[in-house]
Parts: C-alpha cells; sequence; structure tokens
C-alpha cells in the first residue's frame, strides 16, 4: 500500500440523505495503537439512518458504517512481539494479514470498563462512522485502539475444530457475509437474550431453585437449597418486542440458550409488520426441528396481549425484550404490560430524551427489573461466535428466505441502497468495497 | 382463650391523626388456613404513617400494624399431621405453642410466585393492618394463610448452636425486640443489598472475573475465564441514599456480605439528617474492627457528590440503593446521578404515582439496570434471621447508641407515640400489649 494512493469511500453529506461515493486518501497510522485495515466487507446498519435522516446534529461530512470485517494491512509501533505485559493481548500479538472484526466502537482494552467487560462504555469509547472517526465504508479504514478493538478471528476460531466449522455451512469458512453479523447485531441479539435469562429474578426459572437461593452468592447455615418440582413453576414465558435483525438475534440466542438447558419455554415474538413476522416464523421453523422444550409464536402487538393472556392466566411474561432497533415509548409501555410481577424488560435499543414512560408505583407494584444499554460487543463476541458457528444453517445464508442479508452490492449503488433501506424497500445490505 | 373475650387494640379512625386503644373482640379462626396469634410485640413502622396521616383513602377504621411476633394460640383445620403432601410444610408442622413472626403481608406459599421465592407477591397477599385484614397492635391477630405466612423460629434456630446463639447476645435467646426486625426492615435491608451485589452487573467485582463470564449461566467451548488482577479494578464503590432503619439495615448487610466475601469496598452513607448519619457512624464504629478491606463514610447529599468523585475519578459507584422509606423522585435523580456506567441502583420503596426521573437517553447512556419493589420478607428470612443472629451487638440492643429500637411501650401511650414518630420526634417504637 502506497501513502499516495486513494481510496473508495461512502460518504454521507449534510444536512442529510446526501449519499456519496468519493475519491479519499488512504487513512495511515496517525498513533502507536492504530491499525489499517483492507476491508471485505461493510453493513449498512439500521442506526446508520440516524445520520442519513440528518437527526444527529452532525454539520460536517464523514465516511460512514460501524460494520467492517478486513485484514490488517498496516499496524503502528504498540504492535512489537515485545510489549509490557499488562496491555491486552491483541497488542502483542496483532499482525500484518490477521483477518479481523470490529465492534462498531472503540474500545482501548486496558481501562477499568473494558478489562471488566463492559467495553462500549470504554473510556475512550468512539462510534466509526462520525467525523472523528471516519466508518468502514471504505476500502479502507483506521482502527484507534486497534489491540483493544479487533478481534482477531483465526485465533477466536482456532477452538473449533474444521469438522464443527463446516458440519452446517455451505462453505468451507465461515463467509465474510457471516462474519460481519459480528459487528452489532448478532451480539447485541445475544447479550439481550443472555441479560434476561441470566438476571437473579429469572434463575429461579433457569435452575430450578427459588429466589435467593437460585443465586449463586449466596451461602446459608443450614440451609438447604430447596427445588421447584411442579412443571409450570419453571415454564419461562417471554416476550420479544421488535423483529427486526437485532430482535431476530435474540429470539435465536434465546432458543439455543434455553435448548442447551433443556428448559421449557413458550416464547412470543411481536412485531406490527407482517412481512418481519414471516421471516421470524421461517426462521424458527427451520430450527425447531430439536427445540422440543417448548415453542415461539409470532404475533401482532394485540395478538401478543391475547397470547400471553392465555398463556399465563392473565399474570404475564417472565422477561420480556425490548428490541426495537430505535426504542421508543410505546415498546416500553407494551414492555410493562406484558411482563409478570417479578419479571425483567430488558432494553438493548438507543433511546430519545423522553421520559421512560413507568410511574414509580407501576415499578414497585410489580418488582419490575430494568435493564438499559448498548451491548458490550468486544466482551460478547466470544458468546456469539459460538452462536454464529452453531447456527450457520440462519446465519450463514444470504438473501434466501431465512437469510438476515438481503444483498452484498458494489460503492456504485450506495446512494440508491440507503434510500430503499430508508424507505423499508429492502433488508440489511452489506457493501463490497472492491466489487 | 375464651371466645367471647375482649382483647385490647389500637386503632385508626378516619380520617387521619386518629389513634384510639380500644376493647374488640378477640379474632378468631374463620377459614381452615387461619392462626390466630398471641401477640408479644407489635412495631411501628414508618410505612404506618401512611394510614395515620390518612393518604392510603381508606374510609372505616382498622387495627393498626404489619409488624408482630407471638405465639400461635389457635390453628384451623388445615393444620392437622396429614395434609396432603404438596402443601408447604408449616401446613402439616405448625402447632399451638409455637413462637412465630410474621411478613408484612400474607402469603400462601402455594401459588406460583410464593414457591419461587417472589412471595410479596403471592396471588392472595393482604397487607396486615388494613380494614380486610386487622393488623398486629393489638393483643392477638388472625393470619389467613397461615401455612405460607407465618415462620416457625424454634426450627429457623434450630440451625444454629446454643454457643453461636449467644456468642454475641446479652440475653440467652433471641429477644422479642430483636427478632421483631424480621418482619419487615431488616429482610428490607438485606434484599436490597443482596439484588444490588448478586446483580450481574456487580459480579465482575465480586468474583474477579469480567463480564459475562462472571456469571452462572455462561459456559462457553474453549473460553478460559479470565481473571481480573488489578486491584482498582475489583474494589466497590457503594452509596447507600436514605439513613432510615431501612438504609441502616441495607448498611450492615452490605458490610456483612462484602467482609464475609474479603472483599474491597468503599461505602458512602448519605442521609441529609445529621443525627441519621450519626447513628449510623456509631453502628459503624461498634462493627467496623473486623472490617479491615474497606469503610464506611456518612456525609450529606452534598458532600456525598464530592466524595464519590474522588473515590471513582468521577467515574460514579457501582451500585446505588435508594433506600428512602418513601421512595421519591429526588432520591431516584441523585441515585442516577451517583451511578457509574454499567452500575445498578436498587429501590426498595413504595413509590408515588410520578413518572420516574429518567430519559430513555439517560438510561441508554449510562446503561443503567434499576430493581424496584417490595422485599419478599418470607423469602429472604434465612438470609436476614442469620444476619440477626451474627449481628446481635447492633440489633440486640434496645435504646442505646447503636440500636434500630428507640422503646418498648405500653397500649396507653399509642396515640402519643404515633404523634412523636410522625413527627420525628422518636425513634422506632415497639408497643408491648400485655404492659
Amino acid at each position: 500500500m502506497s501513502p499516495s494512493v486513494d481510496q473508495l469511500a461512502i460518504l454521507w453529506y449534510p444536512p442529510a440523505y446526501d449519499i456519496r461515493v468519493e475519491k479519499v486518501s488512504v487513512p495511515r497510522v496517525e498513533h502507536p495503537d492504530d491499525a489499517v485495515v483492507k476491508v471485505r466487507l461493510a453493513g449498512l446498519c439500521g442506526s446508520d439512518l440516524h445520520l442519513y435522516r440528518g437527526t444527529e446534529g452532525i454539520t460536517e461530512p464523514c465516511i460512514c458504517g460501524h460494520e467492517f470485517v478486513g485484514e490488517v494491512v498496516e499496524l503502528g509501533s504498540s504492535f512489537q512481539p515485545s510489549v509490557p505485559c499488562d496491555r491486552p493481548s491483541l497488542y502483542s500479538t496483532l499482525k500484518v494479514g490477521d483477518r479481523v472484526i470490529s465492534p462498531f466502537t472503540v474500545s482501548c482494552g486496558e481501562c477499568h470498563f473494558c478489562r471488566v467487560g463492559f467495553t462500549c462504555r470504554c473510556a475512550e469509547s468512539r462510534l466509526f462512522g462520525t467525523p472523528n472517526t471516519p466508518g468502514g465504508q471504505a476500502q479502507y479504514v483506521r482502527v484507534p485502539k486497534a489491540g483493544g478493538t479487533l478481534y482477531r478471528l483465526d485465533e477466536a476460531l482456532a477452538a473449533y475444530t474444521a469438522q464443527e466449522l463446516e458440519a452446517q455451512c455451505s462453505t468451507p469458512r465461515l463467509a465474510d457475509s457471516s462474519l460481519l453479523l459480528l459487528c452489532d447485531i448478532l451480539p447485541t441479539g445475544v447479550f439481550a437474550a443472555f441479560q434476561a435469562l441470566n438476571h437473579p429474578k429469572t434463575l429461579p426459572m433457569m435452575t430450578s431453585q427459588p429466589y435467593p437461593h437460585s443465586s449463586a452468592l449466596i451461602t446459608l447455615k443450614g440451609i438447604l437449597a430447596p427445588s421447584l418440582h411442579r412443571p409450570q413453576d419453571t415454564v419461562l414465558l417471554i416476550a420479544v418486542i421488535g423483529l427486526g435483525p437485532v430482535g431476530v438475534c435474540a429470539c435465536v440466542a434465546m432458543l439455543d440458550i434455553l435448548h442447551a438447558k433443556g428448559l421449557d419455554f413458550r416464547l412470543v415474538a411481536i412485531d406490527p409488520i407482517e412481512a418481519r413476522r414471516n421471516k421470524m416464523a421461517s426462521i424458527y421453523s427451520k430450527m425447531s426441528r430439536d427445540q422440543e422444550r417448548g415453542y415461539l409464536e409470532v404475533a401482532s402487538i394485540e395478538d401478543s396481549r391475547c397470547i400471553i393472556f392465555e398463556w399465563s392466566n392473565g399474570v404475564g411474561c417472565n422477561v420480556v425484550l425490548e428490541a426495537s432497533v430505535v426504542g421508543n415509548s410505546s415498546a416500553l409501555s407494551l414492555a410493562y404490560e406484558l411482563v409478570r410481577p417479578f419479571g425483567c424488560i430488558t432494553s438493548v435499543g438507543a433511546h430519545s430524551d423522553s421520559a421512560v414512560p413507568f410511574t414509580g408505583r407501576e415499578l414497585y407494584d410489580k418488582n419490575v427489573s430494568l435493564d438499559f444499554g448498548r451491548c458490550p460487543v468486544r466482551a460478547m463476541f466470544p458468546m456469539a461466535l459460538d452462536l454464529l458457528v452453531r447456527r450457520q444453517d440462519i446465519f450463514g445464508d444470504v438473501g434466501g428466505e431465512v437469510s438476515l442479508v438481503d444483498k452484498v452490492v458494489g460503492f456504485s449503488e450506495a446512494a440508491t441502497m440507503y434510500q430503499e433501506f430508508d424507505k423499508g424497500k429492502c433488508g440489511k445490505v452489506l457493501f463490497d468495497p472492491w466489487k
């Protein structure tokens, strides 16, 4: 790579709805912790539409995109074989030529939040696809704090045998179009499912031990942990509100965890849009053969109320995932309506400046727990990759009936794709910068 | 006990501030699941003031009180030695003469919520001290669903040796004035502390494993759970807002759990009232000798901001307990202000009909988790009793510098005590119906 070469990139121009493909300089290492990545595929994500529509308050043009997979082509001076031992291992082991994926935000790997696993709240967090951190919808992208941010895929996949990797794959290795799901939507869905099923108020149903014995923290003198032996006490009733890509991933992750643990459950997957319900139903029917301890039903908002009432004798769900990409007040109100006393509501979408639609008395009266916030993608990567590898029947597909990826196109179609995606005329689009 | 005998009881009369001691009929068993309990001590609790002040919308007189300890004097026909095996054991083992305590609400022990441990949301839940469930500030009280509601103390204490029970006691057995704390405030404090320390977002600091490995639910192929080895990553910063009896119990429970696990911590105990801060400081100094891995500091609201800023370099607390008896909007706002990204806010007080003071964006931006609601006293009883037994230096005291109980008085002082308690002129008062 020569420093003077130009590259192609997708740029957004203010104030809104203005997407152009332009020649810009290839980024170079600017800081010892930087990497430059040659992009193999970049995703168009629902949250790119905030920028596209001009609602982010950004006033200068920028290179779009926060989902990308690629290959390391240049590294800063921090990436020497001998680095101080308290740096994350990628600062010593990342090499030119490594196949990598990136979360949608920068994480240093070294601050308290990164070490504890709350990587999306890294002290140096930056969102790709903004003026100060040019995005991945380009032929090359500079990755700050690359030792904390990038995942080295070959190392992560080394835990799997060739048979495991190829068992359910039509392609010999995981395709880039599949790996790209790890940048955002798949870990976010896994995080939503994990947060809800791992909540102390859900654990009695997961472990068949009543609260608080269901917790690992408790150790009590002379107290034998009792066991829940009535099947009706441990069957999990779950609602997922919103069947966009994150909601679908959350459902698949839920089904996967519940199946692995052999738990009884009923899951209602809710969306007002029929096409989304149909896609979820197709995905479920493809994966349902080995799901014998429960079932998923898709429903409109109205139908979901009746279904949950009937399933639970009017009591409500143990767990409600609010997985609309842009969390909104009516989805939160529905979540409260559907949740039972001592239930959990998990919300992984970004929210607006409106007050949340709950009174203190409502939250008290139902003993509700709420978990809000962005997925720590970097920390959830192992769980998400594991699901991706085992569920290639779903996540390996492009353009098919169950695919989360609608099509892969070249940059020349960028403006059209943003337009169509904004109007809901197409599903998830990936850009191949070299097509 | 003869059926025609009258008894003395403390009654509240509408519309407000009208407390009278009157002769009323001794309650009798009305349903096969009932018990009648002879009351040895009854507590006056902060939440009795809702009724006293007339803010509950109740329009007929009723016998007050939801905290009582006593002795079973009559049992319904359900309490036979041979009962169907799917009933909770107290329905077969409870006997006339048993020393019992009661949570502040009725719980059947048999519905889904009771079995799972969420006893305060029992399908048959009723609050003592209301017109349909006469309270415990009387010589006798009828306890509905007694097999699910009452705790048989002698059975619970059988797990402890005489030495353990007497080691820190000035009295040969746990005094009634100490046991009375188990009806509400001690388990509520334990619940608040347990909920916060047991939250998945707190567990990395409790277990020295990063999220999500810190969870029991995760089992991943080829993933070794890493360990947090920098001391600054695992020190827990905690704020408790409100140093009424529940807040004090929450602090003691926190200190106890943190000490038992040998964890590093800083706890700031916040109250605007100096007398409450002084009591908390006295209690802490009495118990602090064996707390070597952290410390507690009391603070006013203003000071707490500076202390936490300094302790955390401006990042905030891992955990905030909102323990004001009547949860209010400004306490919740302070909790949000003090909590760090990926922190937890636990709120155990009853709240009003006002909207909670958070926007969706605020909750998203800090990845906040919120746990609301009433303590499931019946389920928390073993943990609370265990703390009570081991902390008789604090909880065994009456009227002393560290005591949570200010005085024990007869019914003749009831009207005066309600008045003084309402005006904040006295601390917790217990009534001895036989004095």
